[in-house]
């Protein structure tokens, strides 16, 4: 089973007041800073006061750490966890509208591809299909590029998500719910 | 079937060239102009050189469509669509931590709930199970709250993305691979 910690990537996540310009001053500080957000999710939490974030950065250890404390001074921000300290699971979601009708068996093969990643056809047109696929970075990258020969028409990704493991968990994994591929 | 497009909510897709403090550039349009962002996702393009995003905001149209105006001033910005003008799909992802012990059945409660949405349990210890499930917004609003009397410890979610449906689409929907419940 491969490791979902990637020693250069961060995987931070961020509890804040669902107030106006919370992201903006977010995203300013690591801009600020010079550093990328490779990726970044914002969704409601629990408590619709609170808004939670998920940014994947990348960087090292020290400077991340210089940015998480300058995150908790952030006036708004309830709590900050950089998740790549422990064990965690991340997940990403994404749109692919290819062309199907390029080379002649291009449908079939785009049938396949969905198959093969367990991917939904959320929306299908003579001409072309809308995959959409849940899972770990990897296996959305890969996914693409099987489906690049096809022509890819549009790609829209939701930025990672990652929470923690629990850790005292059981090794028991449920298989008949666990609709991901074998890592 | 039901239609994806709420009145007051608008589905902006932005796509961007990568380079730092863009996010923080368009989010702080919309916090200047008192406008919160309900949900914004940013992901890679295909090309690396670009994110995109999706952006979801409530308000009328003609607020909205002032804000896409200086969103294309934007340097930096490539392109802006408001979704919300035709047809699109939309999905989110979330992951849902809670508690399985609270009474005696709540494990097979969780499990239960898993079933009836289609979610992966993605994480499980002797006390918790974390639930994975992709769907549209009420989708996911419906499976949190089922989940509430069994004690949710942490919710992570993606926030929504949503691509163009093409218009000259055929009817036939591939069940088998659509596994989203009917809504």
């Amino acid at each position: 089973m491969k490791t979902e910690q990637d020693p250069k990537k961060h995987y931070i996540q961020i509890l804040v007041e669902n107030r106006f310009g919370v992201l903006s001053r977010v995203a300013g500080l690591f801009s600020a800073r010079g550093y990328n957000i490779e990726s970044l999710s914002v969704g409601q939490g629990v408590d619709p006061t609170v808004a939670q974030m998920t940014i994947v950065t990348a960087g090292d250890d020290r400077v991340v750490e210089q940015i998480t404390k300058q995150l908790n001074k952030l006036i708004d921000v309830i709590k900050v966890v950089d998740l790549s300290e422990s064990s965690f699971v991340s997940r990403e979601t994404v749109l692919v509208k290819v062309n199907t009708t390029t080379r002649p068996d291009d449908r079939q093969e785009a049938f396949r591809i969905a198959e093969i990643f367990r991917a939904h056809i959320v929306d299908t047109s003579p001409s072309t299909f809308t995959l959409m696929v849940t899972g770990e970075g990897e296996k959305i990258d890969s996914m693409i590029n099987l489906l690049r020969p096809l022509g890819i028409k549009e790609v829209v990704r939701s930025g990672m998500i990652a929470i923690a493991r629990e850790e005292t968990r059981s090794s028991v994994r449920h298989a008949k719910h666990d609709g991901e591929m074998p890592a």
